[in-house]
């Protein structure tokens, strides 16, 4: 096991009606509110007034940002900093999914930074500096922003999609009955970007980390235990409430503990993809697991006992022919996507090749590839879209 | 799923070598120090001393509060109050195990308490309030004090040991080397209590909460495994860092999460035996969990399925007739901590039944059996306790 540090001063408000707590919690940082959202969807399922009227009941001054891109963009990042300098902003109020979450985490370290370039800072953070506090309401189970530190912003004048490091909300609140109104197509991809997190960690140098293997076995199994019966029946909380639950953790780090960090190459190759074609993180996300798995398994014998282990631990295979097994294994991960419904392939996406050796040669970014659990050459990443074709 | 809030302020740094930010990080809070540790053994291994140096050469002001007991005593509390006012402490430091930081728990919200007696202030403490921050260095993995709120101080002069809740340190620094040095006996009692917190939590009425359940279960499966290659090889230091790390997350609430509280019945019998004979807390759970798991099994239809699931999960077990599963279950629970060398029986122990009655009678503290997840009466738990002898 290798050395971390576990430092997630979140509080995490778990359940039906924790909004109750919407009020106190942010009445600690200040009245001045920068309430953001992304499209109508907060309107449409009513949140949007519930909130307001909680705001209005508070005696809260609200400025609102909205129209947050699902892959959200600099510009908005921008015109939240603009906002929160010219309202005087004490603390940001996100309802929505990832998106807005890590637009938001953006603006709050935006508003003491001093550059001119917006992007610079995005491109340079690295640590958690100076930053508003940020309450978000989550309405998506997926990208585990609501519990960790980092945001992923895309410029489209440059085709970079970058990850950055702004520090933790000081509350979430995790209502999975908001989730009821999520679209199967959303439902499925969240859940795949949750077990994406997990399979980066998993597939690692380190073998003996055993609570955080553990971990990530218990929430592959609940995914995929959980999503079936929520794109069934779209108000079953049990369903929604595991599937948040398991999102608030998969991306914490706490999987990774006394865990190599493995590069986690399929959202470095995701961001290329997502950089270059305005699509869903989460599909991306599953149409590249399981032929970097084929990839990486036929380059480099030492994968082998993970995949067994993925394979009797998650899907309780067993096989004495461990090379079968593991193969067997990701025929698994592959089958439970498709059966979620979403598009298994790029050219289902109207993804063609013409960009696969431009991506290839940028997704790399910090050596994310180079230093990869199996390093990754421009070379392979092409081999592993053109896979994905 | 119930709803539950994930609040966990503590930093905690894991893995060898991390003292080396206890400097920083007592900094942050001032230069009066008070240094706590109970007996001899942290002078035995050294790290009395490297701590000294590193308190000394950061320019800090050390007063000592030595001699706290395995099972930490109010007077204990009591001085360690009296220290803080009189040296005017900005910052508590606990070396050693759950006992010296339960007892810095109690001091740390002891400083701020108004009224005249402490052992008032232990039975009233049902939410942190304001205390001295808190730094510790463990020595030992087993009650999890490094990562929660809570902390158990004894009275012998009432013969009562009783939970309050202070609130949480804000800094863990957990280097697994520094357990090379805890006998066996002390560890296999520690891995007893580590289990013990899991399996609490893990009986209980809310079935649904798979990543808890999943948390739980790999904590278990990590504990048997690693804790006989730490009796053979104790500075084995995978296994103690296992052992280190399950011993964080076993107690944190977090197993708990979106399940009914249980009343954590068998530390409510514990204590009572503890209260009236100075024992290891851990080995009192692992001689009472099994009988207690008996009795429940029989008292109570609906504890079949749970037995299972730790049978099929914990166990690889299998058989069609469930009963004889969830025996099996508990057979392989008792099995386990035998092979582990503590005494099973507490006649072993020297105690009779003298006092079973008086402790049967007093163990519903706030409810804790009557609400429990298979209630008991003073009766049951007098059966109970018979059946340990």
């Amino acid at each position: 096991m290798l050395n971390y540090v576990h430092d997630i001063p979140t509080r995490l408000y778990f359940g039906q009606g924790q909004i109750s707590h919407l009020a106190e919690e942010l009445g600690r940082f200040g009245k001045n509110v920068l309430l953001a959202y992304g499209g109508g969807s907060v309107k449409r399922t009513g949140l949007y007034d519930e909130v307001m009227k909680i705001l209005s009941d508070g005696g809260f001054k609200v400025t609102e940002l909205s129209g947050i891109e699902p892959n959200p963009r600099i510009t908005s990042v921008a015109r939240g900093v603009q906002l929160c300098k010219e309202n005087d902003i004490d603390v940001i109020l996100a309802v929505g999914g990832g998106s807005t979450i890590d637009c938001c985490k953006a603006v709050s370290a935006g508003v003491f930074y001093e550059g001119d370039d917006l992007w610079k800072m995005v491109l340079t953070s690295k640590k958690a500096g100076k930053h508003l506090p940020l309450v978000d309401i989550l309405t998506i189970s997926a990208t585990g922003s609501e519990f960790d530190a980092g945001a992923v912003i895309t410029n489209w004048e440059t085709n970079e999609k970058m990850s950055g490091i702004f520090g933790h909300p000081a509350v979430s609140i995790c209502d999975p009955s908001y989730t009821f109104s999520v679209p199967k197509y959303q439902t499925a991809a969240g859940s795949a970007d949750i077990m994406s997190h997990v399979f980066e960690n998993y597939f690692s140098e380190t073998p003996d980390s055993d609570l955080a293997d553990g971990i990530s076995e218990s929430i592959l199994k609940s995914v995929m235990k959980n999503c079936p019966i929520a794109l069934e029946e779209p108000d079953n909380y049990s369903a929604r409430a595991n599937l948040m639950a398991d999102a608030n953790v998969a991306c914490s780090g706490i999987p990774l503990y006394g865990k190599k960090y493995t590069g986690w190459p399929c959202h470095a190759m995701e961001h290329e993809l997502s950089a270059y074609y305005d699509i869903t993180h989460g599909v991306d996300l599953a149409i590249l697991t399981p032929r970097w798995m084929r990839f990486i398994l036929k380059k480099d014998p030492k994968t082998v006992s993970r995949f067994v282990k993925l394979g009797r631990n998650v899907f309780g295979l067993d096989c004495d022919d461990e090379l079968a097994l593991a193969n067997a294994a990701i025929d698994a991960v592959e089958a439970y996507f498709k059966s979620t419904g979403i598009p298994m392939s790029l050219s289902e996406l109207g993804i063609g090749e013409e960009h696969f050796a431009d991506m290839a040669g940028h997704a790399d970014v910090g050596g994310r590839l180079t230093n990869a659990y199996v390093p990754l050459s421009p070379a392979d990443v092409e081999e592993i879209y053109r896979a994905c074709l």
